[in-house]
C-alpha cells in the first residue's frame, strides 16, 4: 500500500498524523505501529503505512487528492464504541424517568421555534481509557489491550454500575443517576461501600475534569449515613466548592431519587495534571 | 422424612439448628424455609424438615444416633463455595511469594516437633454475603439470588480484584496482598481510585469486624499519593488506632510490595451493628 497524501483522518478513537513519504520516517512509524499493536492482534498488513499513532485506532481512513481508502483494524471491540450512558433494557422506571427529565433540559426551544443547547449536557461514557503511545510503558501489552474502565467493565446490562452523568456548566453542578446492580453487594442486600466510593470518585472526578485539564484524585473523604439497597436508583450530585491553582475542591451527596433521604456525603480534592508528557512529540 | 435427632450439622455456609419434633415448630420452620428459598429455586422436597435456617445452606446433613442423611439443595452454585483467597493461575510471582511468606507464618512448629497455630491467620473469602431470613425484605428475589460480593463478582481469575487477607490478632494488624487486574482501570494504565477505595474498605472493614460484632463503614478518608500501575501487586496494611464503644478507628496504607513506595494512606471509622434483628428468634 502506498501513501502519497499528507493527512490521514480517522480512527474513531484517536487522531492520526501522516508523514510525507520519507523512507526513514515510514520505517520508524511502521515500527511504532508494530510496537503498539504487537501482541494485541496480528497486524501484518499495516507495516508499510507511514503513520504516527497517538491513540490506538479501530479503523484508519487514508485520503489522497482523489482516493479515499478505509482500513478496518481487526480489533476485538466494535469500531464505534458503545456509549454506556444511554438507556438499556435494565433501566428501571426511576432511572428512565430521571434520565428523560435531565435529557429534556439538554435542548431548549427558543421563541422562534429554533432548537438550541440547554443548560444541561449529557456526558457520554465508554469502557476504555484512551491509550497513549508512551503511556503505561511498564505494563505488559496483554494488560494494556484488555484494560477496561472499572465502572464500565461488565457487558451484562444492569449487573453492576448503570449510570448517566449530566453537567450544568453555568451552575457548576453535576448530577448522576445511578442504578446499583446485583454484583455490587457489600453488606447483605446493600451496596458495597467501595462501589459507592467508586461512583463518588467518578462523578466528582468527571466534574473536576470538565472545569480544567485532566485531574487525578488527591483525597476522598466519605461519610456513609445510610446504606443503599441493592438494585435501587439514587441521585449523586456534586458541586464545586472552590478552585485554587491546580486544586479543585468538590462536595458531593448521594440521596434517594426524591432527595428526602441522605445516603452518603463526601468531599473530594483533585489535582490538575499536565498530559503533554503522555503524547508523542510532533 | 422424619427427624429424630436434636442437632443437625452442615450446610457449607451456615449453622443449622434442628428442633425436636414439635409439630408447631416444624410447620413454622418449614414456612421459614419456604420464605427463604421461594423464587430462588423450586424446593418442594424440604417442607417437612423441622429446621431453622439462619443462613442459606447449599446442602443439609441430618444425623440421628445411627443414620446420617445428606440432602443436596439444587442451588445454582457448587455445594462447596470457592475460596477466592487461595492461589490461582493468574497470580504473579510477587503475589505468590508474599502469599507463601504469610501463609508459612500461620502454622509454627514447636520444639517438640508439634505443629500449632502461628501468629497469623489467613482469612477465606467467598463471593456471596450470607443471606438472612428477614434481611433485604425490599429487594426483589431475583436481585437477592443473583447478588455477589462486589470484590469477588468476576469468575475470570486475575481480571479484577485478586487478594488475600492475613490477620495477626496479637498485634492487631491486618495485611492484604492485592493484585490489580485489567478490569480495574481508571487513569490510563492505572488503577481506578474507586477500586483502591474498595480494597481499603474491604481490608479495614474485615479487620474491624474481626475485633467485634459485624460493622458498617461510617467514614473513609483516603489520600491518593501515587497512582498504582494496572497489573501490579501491592500491600495493604491496616492497624487499629482505638476502640470507643461501638466505634473502631483504623488506619491503613497501600505500598509497593517492598514497602518503599507509598501509594495511598487512609483512615477508616466503623460502627458495630447488632445483628440480632436479622436472625430468626430461637
Amino acid at each position: 500500500m502506498k501513501v502519497t497524501g499528507k493527512t490521514i483522518t480517522a480512527g474513531c478513537i484517536g487522531r492520526i498524523v501522516i508523514f510525507r513519504d520519507s523512507k526513514d520516517q515510514r520505517v520508524q512509524m511502521a515500527r511504532s505501529i508494530g510496537r503498539l499493536l504487537k501482541g494485541f492482534h496480528g497486524l501484518s498488513t499495516l507495516p508499510e503505512l507511514g503513520v504516527q499513532l497517538n491513540h490506538l485506532p479501530t479503523c484508519v481512513s487514508l485520503r489522497t487528492a482523489s482516493v479515499r481508502t478505509k482500513v478496518a483494524l481487526s480489533l476485538p471491540f466494535p469500531p464505534k464504541p458503545r456509549d454506556f450512558s444511554l438507556p438499556n433494557s435494565s433501566w428501571g422506571p426511576e432511572m428512565l424517568g430521571l434520565y428523560e427529565h435531565y435529557n429534556s433540559l439538554c435542548e431548549v426551544e427558543t421563541e422562534g421555534g429554533e432548537k438550541r443547547e440547554g443548560p444541561w449536557q449529557r456526558l457520554p461514557s465508554y469502557n476504555r481509557s484512551l491509550k497513549y503511545a508512551t503511556g503505561g510503558v511498564y505494563l505488559s501489552k496483554i494488560i494494556q489491550s484488555k484494560a477496561r474502565l472499572f465502572t464500565r467493565n461488565m457487558r451484562d446490562p444492569g449487573a453492576a454500575f448503570e449510570y448517566v452523568l449530566f453537567v450544568n456548566e453555568g451552575e457548576q453542578r453535576c448530577v448522576c443517576i445511578f442504578q446499583a446492580g446485583h454484583l455490587l453487594e457489600g453488606p447483605p442486600g446493600h451496596v458495597h461501600g467501595g462501589a459507592i466510593a467508586t461512583m463518588i470518585d467518578t462523578v466528582t472526578g468527571t466534574h473536576a475534569s470538565q472545569l480544567s485539564e485532566p485531574v487525578m484524585t488527591a483525597n476522598l473523604n466519605i461519610n456513609y449515613r445510610s446504606p443503599i439497597p441493592l438494585g435501587s436508583t439514587v441521585l449523586i450530585e456534586s458541586c464545586v466548592d472552590k478552585k485554587e491553582g491546580r486544586k479543585t475542591f468538590i462536595s458531593c451527596k448521594v440521596t434517594s431519587t426524591d432527595g428526602s433521604k441522605l445516603h452518603t456525603d463526601a468531599t473530594a480534592l483533585f489535582l490538575s495534571i499536565g498530559v503533554s508528557h503522555l503524547l508523542l512529540r510532533e
